[in-house]
């Protein structure tokens, strides 16, 4: 019993394995509609645990992004986070403030379905 | 409209950006579950559209990987497939062939939740 525990307080995100940086899709918690996927490094994996929004490591900018945390305001509220059995991917079920999370402005940033022709076609909201 | 079309022609995933290798997140059809994320190059994306079944890169083991195709024949059949904004991620939503997706038995590979100690806990089905 005791080893069980220890085992599992042995349990974290393991950034070292991927250069840092992990993927972490995200899930609207109500829906279960698939948002959005980015990168957490250990930094803004600590900032989504200790706000309790859901903040990433912008690969093209190089820098902590708080998603939402500007303007818009459409910041991510952390309602479950889940570790794959590898320990190198995140899930979190989120409440999308606003209601969009794409920066095209469509609720979902997995807008380009495959058609039965084998090509893309946008699906809007 | 003949310019929208070319566009969208042009729509398919980037795998030049991220060194080949591009996340796909996998999902239930039926019931929104996410399941499990692996990686797709080129080729294992050509084989899942020519086929209708999931196959991956293997990063560990540095091989195409037909997933299900050994001897427990947990096939996953491709009911739909998306690309995000950037082009650089892959929601396929699946039928699981025998309801395990996870190479512990498990139903889905997200089986660690973030207890509100912040420690995660085994969660089983």
């Amino acid at each position: 019993m005791s080893g069980k525990v220890i085992e599992l307080e042995n349990i974290k995100p393991d950034f070292e394995k991927t250069g840092g940086l992990l993927p972490a899709v995200v899930q609207d918690a109500k829906t279960g509609e698939i948002l959005m996927l980015a990168y957490m490094n250990y930094e803004s994996f600590q900032q989504t645990l200790i706000t309790g929004e859901v903040h990433y490591w912008s690969r093209s900018r190089r820098e902590l992004w708080h998603k939402g945390g500007g303007s818009s305001g459409r910041v991510q509220k952390v309602k479950a986070l889940y570790l794959d059995c590898d320990l190198d991917a995140i899930l979190i079920k989120i409440e999308q403030v606003g209601g969009i999370s794409c920066h095209t402005g469509r609720r979902s940033c997995f807008h380009y379905q495959l058609g039965i022709d084998q090509k893309f076609r946008l699906v809007e909201d």
